[in-house]
């Protein structure tokens, strides 16, 4: 494969598994970002447990994009007001970027003026943007999209997913408010810190990709609770046309929950009733997604743009020659 | 919508169910082509169960292409070497080719030469040409090299499909061998008139499409059958790397098939099983796929391309601006 010169940007648990395996494959990280103190100043390798690299933790972004990344892999916050000068930042320094923030996966659903802000900058550039991950922008929603290639009619479609939190790392855990009361999980809602990011994201790119206009989007997120003591929680969205329900998607992320899968039904002709048993597993697909983006980002026409307007990323492409 | 005008080249029972399709959706079928005397001369609405249309079915292509559509619907027969000019005449006329003559699905496996040339000539014209179908092109291919984009490790995949060909049309129970003898089923095997034709085409494909180079595909065809009398076939073909068989087909074909499935086993990190319960319906998901690949196709850069190298096809999107 020809490797690719990368920037890690934002060094949390995956981050750290996206440098990981970017490097494993071959890559050739020429730069790193973090603004926690315990990582500023280290080397890159030695702090993600791998041969040491030569390339030193950087609080200041500047400072790793003047290395000449041809990709940036992006992983900091969920919200797009966080992220927005971080990727921009990267687009004007003439870098691809692959981010893993939720709500990058369809950014003009919530925030059109920022992606038209980042669609602009990346033009000018040359270079493209990409929101990805598993969820969003992949098991609830680039899933269902690409099955729909084989019906001729779709009245709707329902995914379910359910995720055994008790199998996951703690941060996860904590963000789906497990060992909470059901008081504190109310008020964490309530002050937007629990819940999963990026589910109204995945209805609106549903139906971007089947050209739905929606009357809108709704949310409601519940406790999965013994009692008080809150195991994780119950998400769904829905996108209705004329008043009816046409994209559900259905979340549960909570500690010991039964039956772990994804589970997609598209009501239509022909049916279609399709199960990834025991769920596609979380981290290790994000990693993996923003690692085989790569190859797409790279060959994908100048602009923001999203996971059902590419050609499908895929394994091991990143390994054969451009 | 913006209907697009379209030629029907064949009008066997997929390419009928394709025509209808197509015209219930809203576009604009401009000409048909078949070289069966029952059909040529009719009016193709008539034909096809539907009012009439004002379009004689011509015997003739020159015809039909004459009336300058913007994309051909191409479905007459399974091999390359019996379609390549009806392909070129099409591409020659300045129109986009969606075909779902099976080995067109991965064309450079067996026929390269043919395939550098309909790459050529699109080229040449500013046009693009794609074969699709659900097997090949969909559930046997496509689906498990989208589903790798969640490895960060693919060892091997392994698709099995199970087909009761007894819910199935006529005209693929013979193809699958429904009602014949071992030895009449033996007979048509060794003279290519039975057999699913394309499997050996989908290992291609998903080789391609995770850049595997691969020792060679091999195949084996034997039929299905309680005692003398054959109820379907059972066809299993296998890419091997270093002696190792790293993909692995296996579809079964036949009257009475339980279980019928499509199920994916990738064994990776992480490892997936996606499985689609009962099948997905190759008829109806080939007529659709066929009309979903319409907008695919224009916007496709020009030359010869396959269903993994474009965005996902999807429903619906016939019907959004383009």
């Amino acid at each position: 494969m020809t490797p690719i010169s990368v920037v890690s940007y934002g060094l949390g648990p995956i981050g750290v598994s996206i440098a990981r395996h970017a490097l494993d494959i071959g890559h050739r990280i020429v730069g790193a970002v973090d603004i926690d103190p315990e990582k500023v100043g280290r080397d890159l390798g030695t702090l993600i447990g791998r041969d040491p690299l030569g390339v030193t933790v950087a609080a200041d972004p500047a400072e790793a994009l003047a290395r000449g990344p041809e990709v940036v892999l992006h992983s900091t916050q969920s919200h797009i007001p966080q992220v927005l000068s971080q990727i921009l930042d990267c687009l004007e320094a003439g870098a691809c970027v692959v981010s893993t923030c939720e709500e990058m996966a369809f950014p003009w659903y919530r925030h059109p003026a920022a992606a038209h802000r980042i669609d602009r900058v990346a033009k000018a550039r040359h270079v493209a943007a990409v929101g990805v991950g598993v969820n969003p922008g992949f098991v609830m929603d680039l899933l269902p999209v690409v099955l729909t290639a084989a019906c001729r009619e779709v009245r709707s479609i329902h995914v379910t997913r359910v995720v055994d939190a008790g199998t996951r790392r703690l941060p996860l855990q904590r963000k789906v408010g497990a060992g909470m009361t059901r008081a504190e999980f109310a008020q964490g809602v309530a002050e937007g810190r629990l819940g999963h990011v990026g589910l109204q994201e995945s209805v609106a790119l549903i139906a971007d990709a089947l050209g739905w206009p929606l009357d809108g989007i709704t949310e409601d997120i519940e406790p999965v609770a013994d009692g008080d003591q809150v195991r994780g929680l119950h998400q769904v969205a829905r996108g209705a046309q004329g008043g009816r329900p046409v994209i559900t998607l259905d979340l549960t992320m909570a500690v010991g929950a039964p039956n772990p899968r994804d589970s997609i039904i598209i009501e239509g002709d022909p049916p279609l009733h399709v199960t990834a048993a025991g769920g596609v597993h979380g981290d290790v697909a994000t990693c993996a997604i923003a690692v085989n983006a790569i190859p797409r980002v790279l060959e994908a026409p100048p602009g923001l743009t999203a996971v059902h307007r590419l050609p499908p990323l895929r394994y091991g492409d990143a390994r054969s020659a451009r």
